[in-house]
């Protein structure tokens, strides 16, 4: 990681030249500017087509082991190797067609071969290790809990200490623990590839099963074809979560509190209190971190000319 | 114009909450991480459907009296509050469902209060007031044509000096002189509202026109319905001319050395030598100025919660 190869990163991250039609960038879903994501159930890609699942915050995502709902991808790369040739996500055709769309982008050339030092490397890879770069500086430290967790004690109002208390009593922190709120992070008891995964729902047969559709989805099962990865979703990160609306691999449930109902019915087949449910959501809402401050990139030209797109 | 206005309009400018379907942004097709356009011929809106010109760049247009190509509207405000509604644009259905969007967000509704000294202060035109006056911090000065007007003769080189006098001596500067080599500025010799408009093509019968449809628009004929109105446009811009290929009104011309050679004929009858075009563009090169670093903006987010978006 340097700061040119993040840099670079950025401007590919923001650039909708990435995108089939050009009408979309990585930013388009994973909104940086907000909660690291598109605030919509499934988000919509370049070719109008919408994802099958809710695109999941940018935020933090450095400290996962897997990638994707499903942990599908085992590392940050992959996942972005895909995406841009997922015909929900940016549409590119084949690898090729994204490395000489960039390539006629003097711009970029130049900035491929200083920042991996060798001519010659403007390739997929390291578009996808440039992209990398970037996303892993979105970090959001600072978070009032996390303040609390220090020794401030007063970092966080009584009803969040409350909720807190409830988020280990009722069994939320089984799977939400650690310093991401997602379980294992990388090196610690886990290695990159090994994804934390859990059944969900666990308890079936609600009605929030079937209202919210909750296993129409088998998740990881569609990955390994195995039957105990039926139900099987990795642990999401609760940092930010009040900004990551709707909630879930489906994007169902638009709000946070009825998320937390939902929770707790199916995974630990707990009926929660309003007071409980609003202790709660006082404790997530001290998971916001600090933003760290941005200078938007600027987009390198072709002078004189542009590329033509769909 | 106040910091905490831009700022507010800055977040508006950037949040696709504003288009009916929450995919595109004013800066999906005023990108002004570039050139302020989109590359494009025509852009596409929120609902899909292509527009009948093409973006122009949002850089500098704080010094036109009149907005659009046809100068339709007489003020930037009036121009954004026609976008939100427009249906190859934002796409919203009309102003209340605008103003009723961004008061579901506590964080707008708050900072209208505050930047307009007024509860109640979110409105479609207080909405509209914001975005312009953040769209009028965009200015790019310091180009090297700026330094070699102030005096700094080695500032442009030979060839851009050569093309500057053909600039004047074919008669381009008849029609690109001043401030934003695009006529008269604001307050001086023309008022807001009052436009500097020219025939485009002037001369007609070149394979320029059919080839390139340059007579299918007849302008601002379309807004006034008074025949000497037909193919009168705007006198655009050339400021960081180099980084808004394609050109013109339908922005049918790809490069910038073609669109040289169709001014020159369609304009002022006139076809240029190899030499003419290269020096004109060496020239236009000079004309690109430095980009303010401008730090992203933070969207306010409904806690917990977000809208429905179709």
């Amino acid at each position: 990681m340097t700061p040119a190869k993040a840099a670079l990163g950025k401007q590919l991250f923001f650039d909708v030249r990435l995108s089939r039609t050009g009408t979309v960038s990585c930013n388009s879903c994973h909104n940086v500017m907000a909660g690291g994501e598109d605030g919509r159930a499934v988000s919509v890609g370049a070719l109008g087509k919408p994802g099958r699942r809710s695109a999941p915050t940018l935020w933090n995502v450095a400290y996962q082991t897997v990638y994707y709902w499903d942990g599908r991808a085992s590392s940050l790369e992959a996942a972005i190797r895909d995406q841009m040739l997922s015909p929900t996500e940016m549409g590119m055709s084949d690898e090729a067609s994204v490395t000489q769309r960039l390539s006629w982008i003097p711009g970029y050339q130049d900035q491929f071969d200083k920042v991996f030092h060798n001519s010659g490397s403007l390739t997929y890879d390291n578009i996808a290790k440039a992209i990398a770069v970037y996303i892993r500086t979105l970090v959001t430290p600072d978070s009032p809990f996390d303040h609390y967790l220090e020794g401030d004690k007063q970092a966080i109002p009584a009803a969040a200490k409350r909720g807190h208390h409830e988020f280990i009593e009722v069994g939320c922190a089984s799977c939400h623990f650690w310093v991401n709120l997602s379980g294992p992070v990388p090196g610690l008891a886990f290695q990159m590839g090994e994804g934390f995964y859990e059944l969900f729902p666990n308890f079936v047969g609600s009605t929030y099963e079937s209202q919210y559709k909750l296993s129409d989805d088998l998740g990881r099962y569609l990955v390994t074809r195995e039957d105990i990865h039926k139900r099987m979703w990795r642990v999401p990160s609760l940092r930010n979560v009040v900004l990551t609306a709707p909630y879930f691999h489906n994007g169902s449930v638009r709000t946070l509190d009825e998320a937390v109902r939902v929770m707790a019915k199916t995974e630990l087949d707990k009926e929660l209190t309003g007071r409980q449910v609003s202790d709660i959501i006082a404790f997530l809402n001290t998971l916001t971190g600090k933003f760290p401050a941005q200078y938007m990139p600027r987009l390198p030209e072709i002078p004189g000319d542009t590329l033509q797109l769909p």
